[in-house]
């Protein structure tokens, strides 16, 4: 790779790292996890996504209990006011990374699509 | 999204764009497709790849014919210098673009790793 690519991404990294959006969701993170209850709770949250995302692309059947119980564990973190921020920082930080790779990716994509 | 981090990932695209990497790409394929039948040959290549993929991950069987099509097809791009250093260039251009992915998501690598 070359040195300029390399520093630059590097710069972008460093602009990431202080960026406010990473400050906050590293806040929150820090926040949910030091509170033993909450950490719990959003760890529940988050096995039971994992495990219904699993389940879902195995093709496995779905039952109607697991459905009511993610649906609860939803509706739990959502009251949950740090975990609530923290899931929407967690978005948030997910669109910023979406946009940071188009912006980047648009010369492979200049190229492929003139080519088409 | 904060103008410093903005401004950092388009002088990223930039960098990018005039890199060496990416400007040997696109002259390799300019030259391929402005030359008929590299461009057939390549293209062929690339649908019976696409095609092989696709059975595979829906789990479909593989004939034995489609694999000598497959490696004949491959032997045949890899003895045409052009498209040999078409894909040579598109695979280090992969690895390039792992590579600033893997540093522009060290922030993140970072904070959820620490909290494991
Ligand atoms: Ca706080
Ligand atoms: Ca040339």
């Amino acid at each position: 790779m070359s040195d300029n690519l390399y520093d630059v991404a590097y710069n972008l990294e460093k602009a990431l790292r202080e960026s406010d959006d990473y400050k906050n969701l590293k806040q929150l993170y820090s926040d949910v996890n030091s509170d033993e209850s909450a950490s719990k709770m959003f760890e529940n949250f988050r096995n039971l996504q994992l495990n219904l995302q699993q389940k879902q692309m195995s093709g496995e059947e779905i039952t109607q209990e697991e459905i009511e119980q993610a649906q609860k564990s939803v509706q739990l973190v959502q009251q949950h006011e740090k975990i609530a921020q923290l899931m929407d920082a967690e978005q948030r930080m997910s669109m910023l990374i979406t946009e940071l790779n188009k912006i980047i990716m648009k010369p492979l994509e200049d190229m492929y699509g003139s080519m088409q």
